[in-house]
């Protein structure tokens, strides 16, 4: 006998939670399909030199590879960037700029699990290939608003900002050069305290006093989204391109209605280094301290390691494990699979639970026949785990008893068509 | 600059491909759910003992294998019936049985590529655990009637049989211990033919006579189920169990009213060791020479390898792929992915963009803003690719005008209300 275990770091889906995650991937698709936007596929496996491009780093260290039968060196792919990069860039004959595409797909990590921490997991991204300007910045910004509205996860707030500002910031400073270092100590802010920010500055060359005018610069001074715009371009000292951008962006989702789902919040940089513009994340109002939901930004060199065009694009990405386990905080429900459930007893046969089971089918009712020999009260818990609501208790021929689990009250001898209309209600 | 290429046997699905996969999968899954049947997920990755068991084999060969960071061998999932019998094993406790369950989910195969076969692959499985008798056989035969139909696919006939019958037939010629070595050679009939068949099963030790006997006993003597079983039964020399349980079946499904979809053809027994009683395969009437695109049968020794207690099932398994490319000769058309384009031009700002399109969205319309500056004839072409049936040309404030592109007629300022109207006719 073999133990039925599974590597650290893997897990299964049991029935209750793979209905919840298709409910909400479903819920997504259709957002993402409302906007026009299209579903790609790419292989979980790719050529790891494909996926890393030169390689090396914290990257190459958690990816899955490994020497294929033919002993060429495949990996398992690590998000749906890099794969997006290079199928936009093995398919550009046969795609539309610009391309709006999603996909909702299985990636590997190889770190060290933890809490809430997976080597596979699934990744929901959306990204606008192809233009680079306020109007697909707010469009994703606004799919944003729709996902997270559609979902029912109670309040949120999109936290924005514009990594351009810093640069054009850093610039002023006369510190442009060192712009990815003090991107990533601040992106840590949350996470390490201010002190060990300034340590980090202070490592990478950064003075004391500029480091404090970085600080006062990531600091929001408002809730209100064109003050702290203001704030931050009287620090700049003119009106800049990023500036302009994000008065554009504004004023698209204002035109939406949608604007108050917005803050502008200058300490939000982003880790990655290939955001280039515009990013975000996004934090539940009931439950901040689990992070950012949905995040992303505009990279503006997607292409360039698989071709000679390089295509902007901006896109977002989002955490549907995380979102899940925030929804069901707030209600813990089981999504019913099922709507009624045939009993098997002496007064059901085979035949009729068939028959009749077939009838509230094609009626749009799910119905389950139990199919074993069992006690009555053993059949009850089964319909129960699968959220039915209703029971069949008898049948002859196309007239059946049919029972509301709820109420236990039983409506004798009727069709299908009868009952269909009764469970509907 | 790296080529942005695939590993043979692995391939892209566009987003027109991907659009279609995916309402395959919606309309299985909907039936699925009709029938009570849950979802469940697996990881991709598993130790590759707990797939491969004690090992060896043609499987062995064509696994993707590798050993992990953490020096452990691990293996890509090969199929998902393993997966299902590892999956109950562990989470016993935490399922009802009979377990009702689906799965649609990619597995790996390192096998030769050729057309048509690739290294990834979706498998869409169905399967019911945890009993035996004709009411779970049957039900997954009313499944595979009900998907087939919803699919569209037209005609179609499931070939059905029973390996239990042929063990019986062996029996009675006295060689039941050679029952695998004759299962394979007959799977391989219309393969590679009588004659090869006949040599075959000479090299297992079976006579001419036997050959002989065994060949006119899997030859269908009618369209008739009930002749056919009939006269297995005269050859067997009585009504053994494996005929009672044909009979069942034909009798729940004919009370169903689907019995016409069966044909009981004796020559089907399923490659794979592990069938024991019904096996099934299915093929369109338009299309036989892709072979069958939805096959299983019952297996009575599903979670030996696991765990004591040792669990029936029966299952089938739908070749999504195939009956996509069956479906497609006879219908080309690309499924529009969005119902209206805003074009983006002099008459149209990005802000009236936004707030129209999110109107028609909550409207239930699928609605693409074009998000760059290209003349107006690509902006036509990019319409056309997403098979959108509707443009706006100009837009003010709240009204715009709306361009039937079918008939080119042009209906002047109006409401999101009325162009919903107009998009949904």
């Amino acid at each position: 006998m073999i133990e039925p275990k599974l590597p650290k770091g893997f897990r299964d889906s049991l029935p209750n939670q793979e209905i919840k995650r298709k409910f909400f991937e479903q819920k997504l698709e259709n957002t993402f399909e409302s906007y026009g936007f299209v579903p790609i596929d790419t292989p979980i496996l790719e050529y790891t030199e494909v996926l890393l491009g030169k390689g090396g780093g914290e990257t190459d260290k958690q990816i899955f590879h490994f020497t294929d039968n033919g002993g060429r060196e495949v990996a398992l792919r690590f998000d749906l960037t890099v794969p997006l990069a290079r199928f936009v860039s093995a398919h550009r004959s046969e795609i539309e700029l610009p391309f709006k595409r999603y996909h909702i797909a299985k990636v590997f990590r190889g770190e060290k699990p933890q809490k809430g921490r997976y080597r596979e997991f699934v990744q929901c991204d959306f990204d606008i290939v192809g233009v680079d300007n306020a109007q697909s910045d707010a469009e994703i910004l606004s799919m944003m608003i729709s996902s997270m509205q559609v979902l029912d996860v109670g309040g949120f707030r999109i936290h924005v900002s514009n990594r351009a500002l810093l640069n054009d910031f850093l610039s002023t400073l006369g510190i442009q050069h060192k712009s990815s270092d003090v991107l990533r100590a601040i992106d840590k802010l949350a996470k390490i305290g201010i002190d060990n920010v300034k340590a980090e500055l202070a490592e990478s060359g950064v003075s004391e006093n500029q480091a404090d005018l970085i600080l006062s610069f990531i600091n929001p001074v408002s809730e209100d989204y064109i003050e702290v715009l203001n704030h931050l371009v009287s620090l700049i000292g003119k009106e800049t391109e990023g500036a302009v951008r994000m008065r554009q962006i504004w004023n698209i989702l204002k035109n939406e209605g949608v604007q108050d789902f917005l803050l502008f919040d200058p300490s939000i940089t982003r880790g990655l280094d290939y955001y280039t513009g515009v990013v975000y994340e996004t934090l539940l109002d009931s439950n901040p301290q689990i992070g950012s939901v949905c995040s992303g930004g505009r990279y503006n060199n997607l292409t360039g390691l698989y071709s000679k065009e390089n295509l902007p694009g901006v896109g977002s990405c989002v955490g549907i494990d995380r979102l899940i386990a925030a929804q069901e905080e707030i209600d813990s429900t089981i999504y019913p699979s099922v709507d009624v459930v045939i009993f098997a007893c002496s007064d059901v046969s085979p035949e009729d639970a068939a028959s009749y089971g077939r009838s509230l089918r094609k009626l749009g009712i799910r119905c389950d026949a139990f199919l074993g020999e069992r006690k009555i009260r053993d059949q009850y818990d089964y319909a129960q785990s699968k959220g039915a609501g209703f029971a069949i208790l008898s049948l002859w021929g196309d007239k059946a008893d049919l029972k509301n689990l709820a109420t236990r009250e039983i409506t004798t001898s009727i069709g299908a068509d009868e009952a269909a209309r009764l469970i509907r209600k």
